[in-house]
Formats: structure tokens, C-alpha cells, sequence
């Protein structure tokens, strides 16, 4: 089985959908533990119009404080909703754009003002155009299990926007369950057909909403998924989706490879420290278990 | 696939931990719910001294109360951890008796005062008089997949104690990820094991402790495990194990079978009902997932 490659996802996906506004400061030491710690990739931020998501306001300064630092490290992913965005990115050290389409029209409507079609045409000529400037690029499918608002969400609506994806060169593809009604499954079923269109490399993001996000990432595994989106603490959810619910957290994925002798090279007690950090800073009780329970040492 | 059987273990392994006594009409009302919800098993209690677990002082009455209840209705269980408890469960109307042993020395001892031998012999003693006495009987092994006192347990102990357990005919098995260390990999390897053993009929359960509970579950189906003990809101956790964390949760299991049409039989309402109810008595989150976010209504 291929190595699990963790993108921590937090301080985008987590920090967004909460009341309270962290402090840049607060958050930058966050980011510094996480890029520091043995993670693979890590989201900064994402480019949207601070009075939309005003917690993402300081997301260009953030990348300016933290593209100088030296590896080993992670790399620094930033979200970009539109071309203003990659302009944006391109302009303050963004080392992997992500983007991406929702699979279901009503939630890409609520989350960017555009039905799935037109934002899959602007979502696409970015991808390229970021590719042909020589970045690094992923894209993804958001809703791509179902959708609080439409419901069911056809497989053949994922894979069209997969295929459209992989015929303009992205090969780089998220599976998002963003409303987390994805169950084992329908992930195996999904990330199958995905491998039948072409040569992709997969990644899984999936929110807990209903219990089912470990169980979710142990599936997509089992289809040779092999990069997962997670967020520290186990913070998460989308501010324009129906039900918003926490990712998988960060450090119970870590801790579950760890279990098996896998990356025994990402620094899980620092990791726990700052899911302690943040529970504390937002003072309740997160989602994310091992930072509470502790963790076990011994593999088996 | 066969039909996947749920075991409700809340008003057992989720009352005894918890520090406030709920006052028997409230958990009989809870029970009187679970029993005629389309669950197929519900633990109403245990039979242990009143001053040791005074959260189970009630068992006897209830069982009396509840014994009379006509069909269709859940089968009602009963936990026996020795001789006077069996014959306290005999006289009250238990239907199901379930006893186990801890694979964990240590963890024995502080469970029972005794170690794993002493207590395995006693067990299928009186497995097979329940036996013999025409009741159905399910014999456990608890910490089968990992101690928080001891660490790792070896796979073979726990195989000994289930070819103990076939040799003498309890071919009804339950394996108790007591500590909640149990993850996918090792679920799956341990049944299939298992399964070269003999005929035995399994049955999972699983903390979780570190996040991972869900994810056990669908790896012990992947190897033909049929039966699950959960509980009601995700309470859980054994008093004399060193870190106590909740079952998955009874609502979040069958939810996620609705969601593949399975067990639709199962009033799904009624149980989440019952869950916030449980919330609100002990005016705290519950881990289970689904009476919070509410329901999934279609099949995908």
C-alpha cells in the first residue's frame, strides 16, 4: 500500500466556519506547528472577499509571513474560488492551488454564485492556466456524496466533472463528501469508477457529520486512495452547506497510522498539542478524539 | 451480505459509567423505547454488587418490569460476572446471558479480582449451565484488541480463550475492543482468524476511544461480522479501564445502514428521540453524531 500523505486542512476548512475570528497571530503559530510537523501539505487559507469570509481575511499576509520558511516543511496550499483569487495566490507564494466544483447545482449556487456547469468552465480554465504558469494544481469535486440541500447527488454527475478534469490535464483530484452523507460503500463504489476514467491521483475529504468520516477514509484506502484532507482538532464544515460538521481531525488519522508502524515520521504529540491549543482558544469540547484520550504508543 | 443485528448495550455499558444514577423510571422508560424499536437485543443491565456499580442496582426490578412486555420486542440481555449473578439473572427473567473474560491479565483483576485463567474457567462453567438450563448464552472476550493497563495483547491469547470457548460448545462470540485500541487492520485480521477456529457466530463491539469505533465496525462486517453491540447516543466505557470512552453509537450504526436500505426496520425516530433525551438528562454533548445532525433520508 502506497505511504498516506496527510493535507491538513484546517486552518481553511476548520477556521472558516466558525463565529469567532482567530487572532493572525494565533493562527500563524498554528500553521507554523502544522507545517513543521511531518504533514504533507497544508491550506493557509483561501482567496475569498474578506466581508464573504471575513476569518480568511488575512489569508495573502499569511503566505508572505510563511513562504520564506525554510524545509523541511510543508507544503502551502491555498483554496482559490475565482480568477481574482489566482491572482492573488500567484502574487503572495501559494505552492499548491486547489479548486474545485460542487457536484450538486443548488450548493455550487449558495457557495459561489454560479451553477455547476459555468463554474466547471471558470474552475477549469484556471486549473490550466495555473498548470501553464508551472504551479502545482488539484482540483476537486465538492458534494461529491450528496448534498444537504439536493440530496442524492448521481455518480455520473462526479465522473463527468472528473473527466472533464483529467481531459484538460488536472490529474490531481479531490473527492469532497462536503455535507458528509458519504458512507464506506459509496466511496469504494466512487473512487472505483474514478480509476476506470484515467490515470488520477485521488485524494478523499470527508466530513463526520453522521459518523462516518474514519470509516469513509478506510474505505476510499481500500481503492488505493492515498492523500486525505483533514483538519486539526477535527474542526471543518463548509459556511454555505445545509448541516456543516467537523472533518476527520488530523492527529486521529495520524494516530490510527502510527497504530500500523505508518508515518512514524509526523510528530503526533505536537500535533495534539495544538488541538489542545485550539479547543482551549475556542473553549469547547472538539471533535477529534486523541487529543482528549492521549495516545496509544505501541503498534499492532 | 447477511442481515446485520444490533446488540443495545447502553442502558449497561453506557449507564455504568456514568457518575449520575438515573433514576429507574427514566431508564426503564429509555428501555421500554429501545425494546420495541426494531432493535434485536437490548442489555438492560448488569448483575454486579450494588456498592460496586450502584448505576446497575436496579437490574433485577427492571428485568421483572420488562419481562412481561409481549412481542415484537427485542430480546432482553443481561451482563453476569459470576455465579450469584447468574442465578439472580435466572430468577428475573433474562432471556439472553452474557458473561465474558478479559484478555488483558491486569485488566481481569481489576474487572473481577481475578486473572484470565481463573476467570475463564468460572465463565464456561457457567456458560454451560446457562446452557444446559435451555438459555441462550454469548460469551465475550474483553480487551481483545489491546489494554490501556497492558498494552498490546497478544492475538493468540485471544484466540485461546474462543477455542476454549468452542471447545465447550458457546459458539455465540463477542469480541470487546474494551480500550477502544483496536484499529481496521487488526479488527479484520483478528475475525478472520477467528473464523478458522470453528462455527462460531460473531459479534463486534467497539469504543471509540481514539476514533476509530465506526471504522471497526464496517472492518469486522468486511469479515462477515453480523452482530454489533452499540449504544444509545455513543455512552459507553467500562469503569476499570484506565481511559473510558463511549461505544459508536446506536443511532449513527443504524442510520448508515438506512442510508444502503438495510434494517429500514428499525424505527430510526424513536432512537433519536430517545438519544436527545439522554443528552438533555445528563446536560452534556453526547459523542453519537446523528441525534444532533439529524437524519439522511435517502438510500445511496
Amino acid at each position: 500500500m502506497a505511504a498516506i500523505r496527510i493535507h491538513e486542512v484546517g486552518p481553511r476548512d476548520g477556521l472558516q466556519v466558525e463565529r469567532q475570528v482567530v487572532p493572525t497571530d494565533t493562527k500563524e503559530a498554528w500553521i507554523r506547528g502544522l507545517l513543521v510537523s511531518g504533514l504533507d501539505i497544508v491550506q493557509v487559507g483561501s482567496f475569498v472577499h474578506p466581508d464573504k469570509v471575513p476569518q480568511m481575511a488575512d489569508t495573502d499576509g499569511l503566505f508572505r509571513a510563511l513562504a520564506g520558511i525554510p524545509g523541511p516543511r510543508a507544503v502551502l496550499s491555498g483554496l482559490v474560488l475565482n480568477e481574482k483569487g489566482l491572482e492573488r495566490g500567484m502574487a503572495c507564494g501559494v505552492e499548491l492551488f486547489c479548486m474545485g466544483v460542487s457536484a450538486s447545482d443548488t450548493h455550487s449556487r449558495k457557495n459561489t454564485g454560479m451553477g455547476t456547469e459555468e463554474a466547471q468552465r471558470r474552475i477549469i480554465a484556471m486549473g490550466r492556466a495555473a498548470q501553464d504558469a508551472g504551479k502545482a494544481v488539484q482540483v476537486s469535486v465538492q458534494s461529491a456524496f450528496g448534498c444537504g440541500f439536493e440530496g442524492a447527488v448521481p455518480e455520473e454527475r462526479v465522473l463527468a466533472i472528473v473527466r472533464a478534469y483529467l481531459e484538460a490535464g488536472l490529474e490531481n483530484i479531490s473527492l469532497a463528501d462536503t455535507a458528509g452523507h458519504g458512507h464506506p460503500e459509496q466511496v469504494r463504489r466512487l473512487f472505483a469508477a474514478l480509476r476506470q476514467l484515467g490515470p488520477a491521483r485521488c485524494t478523499g475529504h470527508f466530513h463526520d457529520t453522521y459518523g462516518l468520516g474514519m470509516a469513509n477514509v478506510y474505505a476510499a484506502m481500500a481503492e488505493g486512495v492515498a492523500t486525505f484532507e483533514t483538519s486539526f482538532a477535527g474542526l471543518g464544515g463548509c459556511p454555505f452547506t445545509k448541516v456543516a460538521a467537523g472533518n476527520v481531525a488530523t492527529e486521529d488519522l495520524v494516530h490510527a497510522l502510527q497504530r500500523t508502524g505508518q508515518r512514524r515520521d509526523i510528530d503526533l504529540a505536537a500535533l495534539v498539542a495544538i488541538a489542545k491549543d485550539v479547543a482551549a482558544c475556542f473553549g469547547r469540547d472538539m471533535t477529534g478524539r486523541v487529543h482528549r484520550a492521549g495516545v496509544v504508543e505501541y503498534c499492532s
